[in-house]
């Protein structure tokens, strides 16, 4: 039953792009990386599980911010080298700046414009805790 | 000028994630890699231009089939690391396969299933030429 892990095509690291969509909005939250193990994961617990690079482990979206992402659907592109995942996001709020989404921020006039504001406090979001 | 582009943080390679947004229906079209100079002459000319890694060359998307995208806006993400292009995707086809997106297998009961047709035959829609 893991031949679908098979058939990506991970990068030299076993890494693999993950995109997270938002189902309904299809607002685009984040992007992060994940390994075998954390996709293996994700498809097993139905919440979003990736890699942090930083940190060399096993990034449970959600267990320090209690925003965790409700796996719909997991796909994947035709060079079988980048995930998609539609999810349902806890709590609305995706980024560790308290915005909703990670892309907050639009080019214009040569400038990056904050275009999303913070709906939550990220010392209140991480009260106790590293995420 | 390109203060903006120098706010990004890219790869040692010099390379920034890109992820293609169709305008309108929010859906997720492709992911692609971009480097400085692809993404100001995106910027500057107002359609996506990648990185190609295989070719190590620009790759001006859609010179070859025409299915060129015309940005509606550039996003960043809040590590600096992640372009999010809002697109119009022309001839309404961004994947090579000639399916409208590139995320056209869905995982279920442990296989990739194909979600979405081709709408055009890839030997058409390269015709002459390769992208």
């Amino acid at each position: 039953m893991s031949d679908w892990l098979d058939q990506i095509k991970w990068t030299d690291d076993g890494l693999v792009p993950a995109i997270a969509q938002e189902t309904g909005t299809g607002k685009v939250m984040m992007f992060a990386w994940m390994n075998r193990d954390s996709l293996a994961e994700t498809a097993a617990t139905g919440y979003a599980v990736y890699w942090s690079r930083s940190r060399k482990k096993l990034w449970r979206k959600g267990e320090a911010s209690g925003h965790q992402q409700l796996i719909k659907s997991i796909n994947l592109d035709c060079d079988a080298d980048v995930i998609l995942l539609e999810i349902e996001q806890q709590g609305g709020i995706a980024c560790h700046t308290g915005r909703k989404s990670c892309f907050y921020r639009r080019l214009e006039d040569g400038e990056w414009l904050t275009t999303e504001p913070v709906l939550k406090d990220p010392a209140e979001i991480y009260a106790g805790s590293q995420e």
